[in-house]
């Protein structure tokens, strides 16, 4: 282009940048582009290397005074931003024996992946639920929720979880509201497994229901969901990619248990080296059991139990299991699925 | 808190940082904040003050070169993001007599308002249509989409439309992929007006199954939609905060035509004076007829046909109504639905 | 079998028949069938015989005297039945000048399909609405409904309509209600064409929420209708066994306008031979434009305008159109899907 | 009405007659009736008095002869038309030791429920399950399907269980089809349990994917449910009209097990009292455990552990427990809502 052309519509530019304009022209290819160009990239953290640092935190600061003692795993592409994934946070919590997380609500959709202790517990309207390693455990959309964890000389003894929630998301979308509670630990108004009774067996009660998009089940005990993978172990062929992956699911539709998150439980075998794959959901990882290797985008992992990963969105990614490993993992399938945005590729080496 | 324990914490902030860990108690009230901060403010831009613009545009740069001529709409904090509301992006597109916009198809979904001139065309999947001023017209994500105008000796006149899209959206879920037609103008497949016979008509082809989250009718003409609000005006007590409002419908399900966008026309009688609302979902306005004024967040904005303005979310907003107007408008609306985000508030004087 | 087997048999099934007992073993190919042995046969009604009886029937009785002066068309294997197939009841209803058939409301969901005349109108919770030929009208479940007919000074002449209802049906799972209005002719609340405006347009009022199965829109004219079928002539391939044939939708969910009845028309070109096809579903046609012929598992019927005939469940039919046909139909087929017994089969000779 | 007119109607009707027409207004009230007038009767079999007629039926007759050895439970006011209700069918089948019932399909949907006996097992497209007393199994429409005892020396004993089919519905839509299967017993393609850890756990194979309307649980093993009505006993009030109620569920959509048959759990405690109520969708039930009454339309029928006893459509009914009671029950309620026609009504004393 000559540069009569280039000075004219850069003087354009100039005028038109005044009334809040641009030309979409000069930018298209990045607004519109040909594949994913993500800015989270991979990355994963030792539990062995934080979990010191989570002690500290406990002698730092009380539960009570943190409202939630909370050390946010960012992003490193994501500084500042309080992001693992563009649109997902997480964070790994610390309850030490005695201490209670005040009760409050918000906009935001939580879930709990139990990583070290147990015996905590915590409330979601007015239903407590005891903690083991393992347990997935959600906080639904603006329910009353608060934690706590028994005195030592009761048994409590400290305990860590992941914090899996869509603040991002939220925040995107300009949509969040929180309130704190009168009181931080607000009476229990069910007995403990009542949700799992009501909700959790195949069965309803006559007369239920619900109004609510979130999984009215609020923990899914690891007790249960490793027996299941072992079953299907047995008896169901591997697939190359995921070994033996299984979603959590809301049992009133057979859909998602939180509307902004999907969450899932995979099986490698020992020696399972997985086939390369791609999606648009970006995905942490919190290894349950064993040792393994992730490779993404071309970089190798290693990872062992506690350990966290995260994968880009559209990151080439494989899988391979030293030992028999068990990997949780969550993302936000649900939403790309309800905007028609989800995009999936399976490769082969 | 005295110094010591500052000084301390300070430096195991410092410490883990190294970590890419933040903690969450120095942050919580902004990343839960009790209501929605938006960064988007409110903004209106004159139609008659960026008319010019787009002709000079026109001058610069054909529409082919451009791929697809736009001015795109800024809000003006959002600078840079090509970001009309944090979600949503916004453009004017002029297209003159005897030009072509090649080509594409892209995961983002757009919708066209047609604001100034007629004749105009835009193809969707081997079908036409062609534009007259009020037309709503959808291009689905990842439909080939070409634009086109007929020569000027053939009656062809300058056309511009106000184009919205899911780009930010898109972008924030890092799920956009993009691809141009070998072709610039691939042929034709369908008659015009096939669509709106087979979908549009109460009636459906009897096998026909769609596997698409968007409307398969691709225009809704703005002289049906006009006399619906001229029947219902006179039929239906007026909403004391919206007058007379529709939105518009993808009939293979009753939900929104668009999985990422909703769109809706209302008309304000002559004199209205709407009572107060907020709602999470920041809206984009495109007034059709009339004057009026829109008073959002304290701050009052008179508009004129063409005009375009945006309330931001959770904004308070009121609309006014000197002669009798009629709006377009859209925003996120789906997705905070699907998400369970969506809170309203109607308030009065 | 021997004989003293049969004999100690015998003796067995007289005495466990005094317990309300039999032996499955001795009829399980009739309960468990092959395939559909339907009762219900093939039959025709030539509109020009019946119209004398009609015309009879209005000096014999008056609509206010008869409630609904109405001449029941009984399939001939299920005579006292009430019954045109198995689930369905179909009957000729005459309107003369005048008249008044009094406001009631029953479970039964009703269509009535103009035949004959026009300017009648029908009642349907508050709104009329005027009938025209080809109009296909329906009256939802449990809502009041009343019918009348302009006096002769005023225009007015005899209108007959096509009754379908699902009388069978909902005396079959005993779930019948039904209640006289207090008054014959309610007053009206909503004004003529108001649910055409409100829901037909592809819009839908902002915050219109139905609790009904029932399709918001109570009259489909057939102006609309007709118009389409016309357009789709011109466009759309033929399909080799049905022309072109269309589903009435109901526009909030995309599916059936009455949930226990589906009702179609389509549109045969001069000369159109159809392929020979079965569905579970019997159907009940009504010749709206042209002549032709039905072959039903080999038998063939010549039709004319205003014809009435009925297809059996899983016979074979055909359809043959001498000149440019118009058939309006309906069956059972909403159930029949969501019961999961829809079965259908293409053939070709 | 005078003579005159009288005779000259019945004239009238004669002549329609031949043309197989009735006039509605002679039996409008009939067929539109003022509320629900089943034919069906309530009953109670005593499992006493029928058992040593299965017993009898076992020596008549082998399983592999009978294909189902079964003795059918017609209501007493439909007899002759195999049914129990107007819409369903009962019967109690018999399997002996090392009997065998061969594989067929067919369109009817079936459950069975286990009365007597353990050990037996029925397969599912190529899954076997064992049963159990209380267990709830269903068998979905058009999927082979075979029964088996181990033989005596292998521990097997004779088990009975209640079926319960929708096969009166099934032929009122003229819609069903049946087929043997080429072998009495195809080959198990799936290990036992594996239904159950696949979807029964609220967790779901990654890309599982259901095209049919039927649970994909088929044992719903009484251990479980029982289990769950204990705790809710102790958790949850008491509903005044049913104790503790639950439906089992399709965990993949929150809905019915079968699309056409509902299926319930009850538990009444000891002393219970149940206030009156009544529904449009009439009940079989089978007693698991306690003795009890039921009163039905002012009739009181006493009940032990494995009677059956079957409450019509809108017959006032009210339970009463003189032991702990546990109560099977099943009903077309899922066609009831889907056709708009369910009506419930809870009364009192």
């Amino acid at each position: 282009m000559n540069n009569n052309i280039t000075a004219v519509r850069k003087d354009f530019y100039q005028r038109i940048d005044r009334l809040g304009l641009f030309p979409l022209w000069e930018r298209l290819h990045n607004l519109v582009p040909a594949e994913p160009a993500a800015a989270c990239v991979p990355a994963l953290w030792r539990y062995r290397e934080l979990r010191p640092f989570l002690t500290e935190a406990g002698q730092l600061i009380s539960a009570e005074e943190a409202v939630r003692r909370v050390l946010v795993l960012e992003n490193p592409a994501l500084r500042g931003q309080a992001s693992i994934t563009s649109s997902l946070y997480a964070g790994l919590q610390l309850i030490l024996p005695g201490e209670t997380a005040p009760s409050h609500r918000h906009s935001q959709s939580a879930l709990r992946f139990v990583v070290d202790g147990q015996g905590a517990f915590t409330s979601v309207d007015g239903e407590r639920t005891t903690m083991s390693p393992g347990d997935f455990i959600i906080t639904p959309s603006w329910t009353w929720h608060d934690h706590g964890n028994p005195a030592a000389d009761e048994g409590g003894e400290p305990v860590v979880w992941l914090d899996g929630l869509d603040i991002p998301m939220v925040r995107f979308f300009d949509a969040g509201f929180a309130e704190n509670h009168q009181v931080p630990v607000p009476p229990l108004t069910r007995p403990e497994g009542n949700s799992g009774a009501r909700y959790g067996m195949n069965l309803l009660p006559m007369r239920y229901e619900s109004s609510s998009r979130t999984s009215p089940i609020f923990n899914y005990p690891y007790a249960r969901t490793r027996e299941t993978l072992d079953t299907l172990l047995r008896q169901e062929p591997l697939d190359c990619w995921e070994g033996i992956k299984l979603r959590y699911v809301n049992p009133l539709t057979g859909g998602w248990p939180i509307p902004t998150i999907a969450a899932f439980m995979q099986l490698l075998p020992k020696g399972f080296r997985g086939q390369p794959y791609r999606s648009t959901d970006a995905s942490v990882f919190s290894v349950v059991e064993g040792s393994g290797s992730v490779c993404i985008a071309g970089q190798r992992l290693n990872f062992e139990p506690k350990d966290i990963f995260v994968v880009p969105s559209w990151a080439q990614v494989s899988l391979a299991a030293d030992q028999e490993c068990v990997l949780f993992s969550f993302s936000d399938r649900p939403v790309q699925q309800a905007l028609g945005l989800l995009r999936e590729s399976r490769e082969s080496f």
